[in-house]
């Protein structure tokens, strides 16, 4: 069976079936959440990620500086140990490059590492650079949490709500400005989205507060897309979902672009990817709490049982069931 | 400036300038050794270290099955933590892949990477799979070493004694026995070169007894090639070391395949890498003591002054100086 047939999430499954197998004395969550927790030596829980971002597949040098390949690539870690309600701590960097690479575009990469480990405190402590015939970049970032603080996906519950730290689909209208120099769209408004692509901020310090206050019973980051990572913590959980389209936040701007190139920036939200927002659960009698916490979050829908599988229920109250159309790296390919 | 000016050694000493600016509170050891050495939770050091294996640069299909690449792409990391005289733990595997691959050859590879880990007890708890032009697979490796027992590149003094745990060289004799399935050589050799080659076994026990011992003063293991690796320890310990040419382990098979290529096997002793086998330092007081601990060890030169640099007593007599000449991504490309 090729790759394009079996998808990545039918191999992460097997494989996942086949490394269960092992011992796993001190291996608190294996492979399937947004991080590995694993025990070390003390008493907090050490989280273990990585992230892979590949020339022509996941940016394109035409649009994309290596500041800015740089930054993302250790944010969307960063934002795997957010969505674990952790801290990120150490950072190894593996790059293949070329061998015609001019140096200071690698000393631009590093630029774009540094600002964002600088902001969010991680320390850059090693890694190996080898020789590819194009560029390819992996990072591992290990992190800690406390044993009772950490988010799964695995806990949501029937009447639980669920909530998103901010706006959906921006990411994906980014990279249709980004694709689409002479769109024409006010400059600040290119800026803000392309921003949103390139240059996300990983949304560590809700996370954080979330796993602080214990209210949320599931989590995850919105990388691969909102309904594929609903999905997950569907999955995760042995529950279903219904979204409220009209409780959706997707950002005037992002509609904007949408109109002008001819899509629907409702569909970006709900399949574009990488919005680096947190989706997370909340029982019900929490909402007030939660919506009391010092940061924006939106209310965009509840959990069901397990046979609802996922619906929205669209602006005029038709309820339609959401198929699977998330991003997986081997059946579509966006770029 | 181009990489292949720059080089590997010149781009990461650059990066380690650059990145020691950040704050370094708990990394012990940053940039620069076989694995980092950084504090997370308790009392023992956490090391971290990566390797990536590129198709058609650090090995073929057509001579190397997805199951060896899968195990040699974890020895090689578990033989950083080796040198360290820590213990592998975790591990996380980034693939990138194209999508016509056929997944039992995924399944192959993580067979591989399945019976090297549980040999060495590591277990595998995540990683991530993307889509690329060709394949590439990156390792992460944590794994723990007590404060008091870690072995680095920088201790050595002059006087020590300097010693590898096995034969050098058969690891690129195998090699050219993979590369030349027509050469006429007996098929027990061949193979035994060529399990050096792709199926490498890590001296974890032999690093962590060292370690335990605490009579060694600096350690590397033998990746990019013996004058390459000791000249690191050299670096690092601002001292310079004489080999001698009659006491370095090369194999009579090894020998054989050398002469019957036209090629040397001293030469592939000193440049070809992927030994994987540790380079170390002793005082020469502890001459006894090391020889005594159970497993092979080779004596083959002796630190000296810094000045002195780094060169071979040949077996007439004759001290020739070394050059640098060792495996560097960006000036050789091997394969």
């Amino acid at each position: 069976m090729k790759l394009t047939q079996i998808g990545e999430f039918g191999l992460i499954k097997k494989i996942k079936e086949e490394l269960s197998k092992f011992e796993r004395k001190r291996v608190v969550v294996g492979i399937g959440d947004d991080a590995a927790a694993v025990e070390i030596d003390g008493e907090k829980l050490t989280l273990l990620t990585t992230d892979t971002l590949v020339e022509n597949v996941h940016f394109q040098w035409d649009y994309a500086s290596p500041f800015k390949v740089g930054w993302k690539s250790l944010a969307v870690n960063i934002s795997d140990i957010a969505a674990m309600g952790g801290n990120p701590l150490y950072s190894l960097v593996s790059l293949s490059l070329p061998s015609e690479t001019e140096s200071f575009r690698i000393e631009d990469l590093y630029e774009g590492l540094k600002e964002i480990a600088s902001q969010y405190r991680v320390n850059i402590v090693g890694g190996n650079i080898v020789h590819s015939p194009f560029f390819t970049i992996t990072i591992s970032l290990i992190g800690e949490v406390k044993r009772e603080n950490i988010l799964l996906r695995s806990g949501a519950r029937e009447g639980d709500l669920i909530y998103t730290t901010g706006e959906i689909g921006s990411s994906r209208a980014g990279l249709d400005c980004l694709r689409k120099p002479d769109l024409k769209i006010d400059l600040k408004k290119r800026e803000f989205l392309e921003r949103k692509h390139l240059l996300p901020s990983p949304r560590l310090r809700e996370g954080q507060i979330l796993a602080k206050e214990r209210v949320v019973t599931s989590a995850i980051d919105i990388s691969d897309g909102l309904i594929s990572d609903l999905r997950r913590i569907t999955e995760e959980s042995r529950v279903g979902a219904i979204l409220w389209e009209e409780r959706i936040p997707i950002s005037a701007v992002s509609e904007e672009v949408a109109k002008r190139v001819g899509a629907s920036s409702l569909e970006w939200a709900l399949y574009g990817g990488e919005d680096y927002e947190l989706l997370f659960t909340v029982p019900e009698d929490k909402r007030e709490e939660i919506e009391k916490l010092g940061f924006s979050v939106y209310l965009i829908g509840k959990i069901l049982e397990k046979e609802e599988g996922i619906s929205l229920i669209k602006k005029r109250g038709k309820r339609i069931s959401l198929q699977e159309k998330g991003y997986d790296h081997f059946r579509v390919h966006r770029n």
